[in-house]
């Protein structure tokens, strides 16, 4: 990620000069001044792309300052702390909750299924619901004044708590009713708005060979799966990485782009993945067998989790025009940090000229009056 | 795969009129006379577009008669029989020699990984070339006097061999280099040019959980997994279908036909999925979990087993453009049969295309001399 920074710093000293102010981010209203933004990115009347720097809103300058000095090289996705829950404490519940909900999961693929599309669909909504409940017993258990976002439930509890839990009961539902892995569980819980505890549990295999493991990250506390530490791979050129992208459900613009962007790095790099699940394939380049990862349109509990691995994983973290990630965003691009930058100079544009025509990027699916130092 | 046939017999019941010798296509000159083939389509005044009809180039007369009576409803690409080998005899045999193979890659799969590409380059050339030793070694031992066509070692044994062993000791090479799922050790054999037996054994899972399963088929025997009998999916309707395709190395016409027929079908199915395996890929089209697959450009090492493994569970296997496929062949689409015709309303008009620019579509990687009923 130091990369990104570097780059940025290179390119242009004078970014000393800006002042905070500039760059101001109103998570708040959902949306964000987007001409401080890019009056950033024009300081000093140089043209400078914003794909070509990781934008901190809160402390760009900050974080682009301290890397002329080389005191602080990146800006991260997680959490300062897991707050007044000990880290130890708030990682059981969370591996436990999606483990809970894996189960229900796995109890499901290991049942025949069911030929008619009518009968699947049931299953899947069935599934969906069962293993949301399963994980949400689990986490009201333990922390019942907390505040729960399900992507199958919506939004539950205290609005006025510092945590919030980001849950996919059932990542990948498309594979799952047709029994191709891979697929997860995904629970992530952020403090204050950054992703503070996660777990993703990947079913892989398939039929004849079914089986799980468990990635898990606590910030600042490292990445693992399976109870070992993971880490990113070291891989610095794009024509030697091996890559992953997703295509949503609503074919606009965004999704135009990404097939775009889908051509042209199956084209330079050693072949572009496409296999359906987004916390898999966050969690598959913390495990470092892909360089990257992106997609448009994800929601919070797609990547709550597994921003967190990722990053804790030694990866970098951002949204697809460089700029600094949160996750309410309406895009990310994750990566092993070596080829950030190499990426952004590709899906950066892109993305910018999505956004010059007016494309709605605006941040979505935050809940209202919860507490984001974002 | 009825469903084509009753397509083109429905279009054009003056198919009954077509005499045997306009389909005749000459594999010894390693082209077929495209002529011939474009005037079976045009007979009778009406523009019947190639891709509504799956062409049997020996016996597209008869098919088509035939399918008319209901007698016979499909081509088939296995052979009439294992020749003087009994079927079990030879499916042991291919199943030990891919076994043998896998165990090799799987002992290069639990090394620890070499973190320079260097490195890792050497290990695959060196796990691709221990693995065909080690199946070459099976091969021969059992069957001293056969062709036999590895992806490493190219064509080795006697021409006048009734039986040509088409061996890709490593299948989804990118895929092991970085430790990604899936891919899978394929041999098939073929009695005159036809595949009469095939074990293809898939790797899954990835690093902490990597685990095998086996596939196989001989002609006319069914196909299974892991010893189980297996059948396609039943799924006929192209929005719930779920697809896989490939991209090869050469980035040519054929290439950008399959980035547009990605975008075409990511658009209008549920999902097109790119895992980096022929053979694998095959193999989840017989296991049901995902409709149909195609790719240009494969080479007869990456399709010998596949092709039956799908046929034998109840798939169908066309070229792109909807004619009889042979193992020489550029291009294949293998589907569950029910969505056969569907596909190649799309496809098959995109492969024409190529085929009227002058891209050669004549068969490749045929051993000269060796004796073909295709």
């Amino acid at each position: 990620m130091s990369t990104i920074f570097s780059t940025a710093a290179n390119l242009h000293p004078m970014f000393s000069l800006v002042t905070k102010s500039l760059s101001t981010r109103n998570i708040f209203s959902h949306t964000y001044p987007e001409k401080s933004y890019r009056t950033l990115h024009q300081i000093g009347s140089l043209s400078i792309p914003s794909w070509s720097l990781k934008s901190r809103s809160r402390h760009c300058v900050k974080s682009l300052l301290s890397d002329v000095h080389g005191q602080d090289k990146f800006s991260s996705v997680g959490a300062r702390s897991t707050g007044p829950i000990a880290p130890n404490h708030l990682i059981e519940v969370v591996k436990t909750a999606a483990q809970t909900g894996a189960q229900v999961v796995m109890d499901a693929v290991n049942k025949p299924r069911n030929i008619t599309y009518k009968g699947l669909t049931d299953l899947v909504t069935e599934t969906d619901k069962m293993s949301e409940a399963a994980i949400l017993e689990v986490v009201k258990k333990n922390f019942d004044d907390h505040l729960i976002l399900g992507e199958e439930g919506g939004i539950i509890g205290d609005a006025a708590s510092d945590y919030l839990w980001c849950i996919d009961p059932l990542d990948g539902t498309t594979n799952f009713t047709h029994g191709y892995p891979s697929f997860a569980v995904s629970v992530g819980v952020l403090y204050r708005g950054n992703p503070a505890a996660a777990a993703v549990v990947e079913f892989v295999g398939g039929p004849f060979c079914w089986n799980t493991r468990t990635f898990s990250a606590t910030a600042g506390g490292g990445a693992f799966c399976n109870g070992q530490r993971i880490q990113v791979s070291a891989t610095n050129q794009v024509e030697r990485s091996l890559l992953v992208t997703g295509f949503g459900y609503d074919h606009d613009d965004a999704w135009a782009t990404n097939i775009e962007l889908f051509k042209e790095f199956t084209d330079i790099s050693r072949g572009v993945r496409r296999l359906g699940a987004a916390a898999v394939d966050m969690c598959h380049v913390a495990l470092g067998i892909v360089e990257a990862y992106w997609e448009y349109r994800l929601k919070p509990w797609d990547m709550a989790a597994g921003v967190l691995i990722v990053e804790e994983a030694g990866g970098a973290v951002s949204r697809m025009d460089g700029g600094e990630f949160c996750v309410f965003d309406r895009s990310v691009l994750v990566s092993n940090g070596a080829l950030h930058a190499k990426l952004l100079e590709r899906i950066g544009p892109a993305t910018e000229k999505l956004k010059s025509k007016g494309i709605d990027f605006a941040l979505w699916y935050k809940p209202k009056d919860y507490r984001a130092d974002v």
